[in-house]
């Protein structure tokens, strides 16, 4: 476990590389004559770096300090490095020459004139591939109880499409019965991306979605304070489940068959998850209860045998939610209709930049939407009970980018911060090391 | 070979996150609160990347973009990996003990008062060493003919002491009957600080120096343009060979047998080589001719037998060339004069840096010289014959670094880059990578 | 006219003067050591030049380049000086000694700790008053027609209080029988801000207001396009007119008598002028036609005369709309209710603003509304006709800064911008001046 | 005096603002698409402020923000007023047709294909002039005993030439019997400037020149302590009147008469001040004591005498010291042979640059020195006895500017800051400003 939360295999540290020798060559290529006449005022790639740095949030680079041998100066913003178009890049291509063509594809500049500038344009393709065709493949590890997992990528789910690799899952699917993979952060942003975006786009049709509950979520969404998540409250379940059944209904509209499990807390009232499944019963959805963090394997044997008995007894009509045929308002609208039940508003910014996307060839892409993974709707203030008024809710679109090589437009619900910062105390200061290499305080 | 020049282990992106995790951490403790009092203006831990990217060598970083929630606005200058201190640490450290205890004292700020602010201060000792755990560890690999090597570090020999790691070095020691390593860029800057500071700091005693020269640089030390090199040139040779001759000298003070190892080219005529031979001969050096990027292992045999016989038949009386007990003064000017045959004068700068490394605790630890490898002064320009004019020479001090961690004090003579630039047309446009993974243009 | 379009007496560079020495003593004195603990990211007072110049919009000063002698890194804004605090401070002081005691309650920076910092702390009151002392007194100039004039100061209409100097206004008023001020830039903001605050502040108490109006920005409000504006529209003149109708009951509910004067321009047909008389008539407002711009004096003197008769047939009853003693949020309310006809909305940013600003004393002095002159709302684009939904207009507070040495709080309704840009082809471009003096082009 | 010390008639403030237009101009041209291909890294026309503000040392300007309307990103270097290209192109004008053509004559910038740019090429010259048509004019002023006086400009002695304006000097000559005017900053680099460069340009000969010394700078220069001076000491006096015998032998070499003036101080006794009365005596150089300190007009009523007598018994014949048909480095080392009695050293940087100023026309100008006025070398530790060593000293050249609308080219030997810092306590904090307008503390 410490492995996979250090360096593990390399994969972000080649992601790091690569990204950065992109930004790199653009800026040499500027200093030493721009032939492509990039304005550097206008340069959307972003160096990277995968660590919580606020200070490179906003920086100002190739200050000259009075030599011209220095570099020309602009404005860059760092990243952390599973907020790069690269990371969503690795994880959505098929195979190294995949993995090329949407590198190269990558929209990271526009010149004086307005004309978008490409990864390839700078001739950093093979380069980037270079570094990152060992990352390209999957890495395999086993859980505490010896069984297969395959770990691949990790994809920023604010703003990126937030699943692990097409080559890892379909590599689980040739060599397993049965594949399972999440698609955390919501079922609202998490699901439909995954449904809508790496699905689509790799023809995968998964047989079933598990929609993972917990009693004290529904009950927080019901009004519940934190501190009194404890207690049992029917009445509050109640007025929150109603967040679950949205859910439900969502993934539905998908044409996949639903199951509910419900992980269950030492708190939770037997009669707390009786009304949960009666409420899933009633919206056809089947329904267990899992008990993995206490039970391990054995916690998920129930919920497992609902799944396979779904996977054989039912068919799943997978169908993407949305046409990309349509434009992109109309994509980012039938989200909102269909899966915030909300109308749009859109800024000044944000229809210029669908206009930009549209231009550069974003039309015909999927939409990656970018918004808090605490409400349906783009205000994390807003819980389960805000949809009872009746569709007058309305989420606002604040800007659009056109992630080329990674094959979708990220539409900005909401400020995204792509480089945190470190908290007060940082994690850091409780990791301990023995001298014989025993770390502790990793979590 | 390909792997050994991309990510390899991993090892530098290792050194690469533990340095910028503690540049994240001291710019958190200033947002914070700033506690400790650092000085935003006297930060001497710099963040780095491991390539060559100009553009980051001057930068404004911490811009508060008229939000309160961003970094603190300093200045930082990124240098490359090779260059940090981390990686002089890594490469001199014993054990995950020593690293530590090495980490947590490298001197990274002032406060407001003046006072040095140290890693450990900022809690970021264990957390950079869980980074490294793996990083510590020896690479095993091997060569073409099956033959193993080590590899572990790579400090940049301009700016710290050139050679790869103790631990490295200590591994090889147990596990064959020879262990040759490498101490390149001049024998008056590699050989100089592999037996200063690596061979005192690790208690090593070298049996055997093996100095390797061509024919073609000492005639070019000699004053032959380099399009002439190739044909023969007794005369020149004989200018050049003076430069052979100080190298052959400064080596002997340390007390260690010398052979020099002529690397034969093509055009080199056997009068060429039998000048050489002889001139060793008589300055009682032994000597080889070695062809081994031609033949391959075959090529060093004869030089292999000659370093045997010399380590069986002599003894080497290793001694550094200064005692650390000098002050630090004392100890650039023995170097001085002993290897570089110089006088040294001091800006006022430098002056007062060598006073407050000493008020640190600099006193006492192994200089490190930083200056070009193209010749024994500090000026590129000044060539073989230099010497000639007797000890009017002079080297110019214009600064100096306490690297408390590493355990030396960095002395520069001439202006070192720390973070180098690419060229106009950078390796990277020339390097591809076929769909099914061939990599070409790497080299 | 050059003259006072050019330097004039030089009032505008000793204000530029006295508010960059104030910036200058501030960074010294945190260079110097900070004894005060200032926040560099919480500097309010801004740097500035009389001059449009983006490129000192956003800076970062103080950059160290390797040297501690230089200053300490931090964001500037420059700003034009007429958008100053000094300007507004100037133009609302009663003497010396008033001059100084404001000048000294600038609130110009906050501490590490979160406490306000004035312009006094930093010992700069006196030497700002210096260099303001003859920048004070009024200038006398007269008009082509010989007739005195007074002229001071000029503070910024969109984010000060847009009238000349409170010291002007008292002088015309000992020297003559008639003494007329302008308070340009809409009535809703020029007249408002007049009336509220630099009356109220300088106990002054206006016995007659002319509203001027134009037949072509009626038509304008009324929806007719720019181009086809010289062509007679009755129909669009009286859509329009409600606008001109909400200006002549906003200034009514401040108990002084309206005079509506009519700018004639040559396309104006009698039918438009007449249409602008009945609907004043029927609103208790008398009214004039003035043809000043082509006939100079004699093309006011009906104005003159109605004015006159205004003056001596009826008795203002002057009182400013809302009271000071309202908290923050009320005297705002109270402004949009009664002047914009709109409900108010506070973004969280304005909201923690005005509390610090009522922290610090802001409660109990005047709003000062930043505002686009275009539009009664926050929307340039909202014309005439916009109020004829019945309140449903809101306008939006994004920020407040207390300008505790003016005397008012700033109230941000959109994004004002203090420092504008030169257009693609600069006025300086085409002013020319001849060998022997004479100027071209400044106008 | 005070209205003297503060704006005076506003010379520098238009000064300031012409200069600030000219930056804004050549920013707004990069900004609306830099048709003439401006390299943002060499544009060397500084924006200045008349305030000693660290601060704005280094800056960085432009910042975008995030928003395309903002500035283009750039280095920028604050100078003082005094500091200005156009301070020593207002100086140096014979009339506003002259001064139109020096300020279009000013070297601005370079674009990317290296090609210098001037600032006729911003179309800047006509709107320079006109906000600089009034400080052309010289300024009338009396002293405390009603003498005129004509004060106009102030060009930096360390980086310009130093001396007050043509047009004043003219005026004077036209007006008086006698014109005084001063070229302070040590005769080395004052009185050599004023020769060469104002003397030259305008077409003056001057028919006498007084050097000033006293008895205590002498000693000074003989070694004495600063805290000794004013004791009796020949033997210093002695060893320092080296100083002034190279000052006395430095100005016969223009042709023209010499004066010594011995600033009497109270401390002074005879013996000293007869030693250099005998000493100038020995040189071929008048001698006068004056006392205007203590005794006004009176104490200079005997050097007046002497100087009128020296007007009226000799004949002048001032030349030049070098003809400006000589190469930049030819005049160089005339100065520094001649004046300094040293050799010249050049940095690689020089060297460039004199090629560069050569390629654009600055052959054929005379130099403007900038180096130390505390040394007759460029060292301000080097004092009067260093010239006893016979030839040795040298002098270095660290880089050259071309100011060719002022008509020379600046050689700077050591670091020159253009834009000073304010000392711990600024002077300001001790000014005061009664309610009345009473000052104190400006001196």
């Amino acid at each position: 476990m410490d492995d996979i939360n250090l360096h593990f295999t390399g994969d972000f540290h080649a992601i790091t590389a690569a990204n950065n020798l992109l930004s790199a060559l653009i800026d040499n290529h500027i200093k030493q004559g721009n032939a492509l006449a990039v304005d550097v005022k206008q340069i959307t790639h972003l160096r990277c770096l995968d660590i919580n740095d606020r200070e490179l949030r906003h920086c100002i680079v190739g200050i000259g300090y009075g030599s011209r041998i220095n570099g020309v100066p602009r404005e860059e913003h760092f990243q952390i490095t599973v907020a790069t178009e690269i990371m969503a890049v690795l994880c959505l291509s098929e195979n190294l020459a995949d993995l090329k063509r949407r590198l190269g594809d990558m929209l990271v500049a526009y010149d004086l004139s307005g004309k978008a500038l490409y990864a390839r344009d700078f001739k950093a393709v093979d380069s980037m591939a270079v570094l990152l065709k060992d990352a390209l493949k999957p890495n395999l590890v086993q859980t505490l109880e010896n069984t297969p997992a395959i770990i691949l990528g990790g994809p920023f789910a604010n703003i990126a499409h937030g699943c692990n690799s097409v080559r890892a899952t379909k590599l689980a699917l040739k060599l397993g019965d049965y594949c399972v993979t999440e698609a955390g952060f919501g079922a609202d942003l998490g699901a439909e991306k995954f449904l809508d975006i790496k699905c689509r786009c790799a023809g995968l049709s998964p047989a079933c979605v598990v929609l993972v509950a917990t009693v004290r979520a529904l009950k927080y969404n019901g009004g519940v304070a934190k501190a009194e998540l404890t207690r049992e409250n029917l009445t509050a379940l109640e007025a929150g489940a109603v967040n679950l059944g949205i859910h439900i209904e969502n993934l539905q509209k998908f044409g996949v068959p639903v199951v509910v499990a419900v992980n269950r807390f030492a708190d939770d009232t037997d009669g707390e998850v009786a009304f949960i499944e009666q409420y899933c019963a009633a919206r056809n959805a089947r329904f267990a209860v899992a008990t993995v963090f206490s039970g391990g394997g054995e916690g998920g044997r129930i919920l497992a045998q609902v799944v396979a008995d779904t996977i054989s007894d039912t068919t799943s009509q997978f169908k993407p939610l949305y046409d990309t045929a349509l434009p992109i308002r109309g994509k980012i609208e039938t989200i909102a209709r269909e899966i915030y039940r909300a109308n749009v508003t859109y800024t000044a910014k944000a229809l210029k930049d669908i206009e930009a996307a549209e231009q550069y060839g974003g039309g015909s892409l999927p939409v990656c939407i970018a918004k808090t993974q605490y409400s349906l709707s783009d205000d994390p203030a807003k819980l389960g009970a805000y949809y009872g008024g009746g569709g007058d809710v309305t989420v606002s679109v604040r800007g659009v980018r056109l992630s080329a090589g990674a094959g979708f437009v990220v539409v900005y619900m909401g400020d995204i911060m792509t480089m945190p910062g470190l908290p007060p105390v940082p994690a850091a200061e409780k990791i301990t090391i023995s001298d014989d290499g025993v770390i502790d305080g990793l979590f």
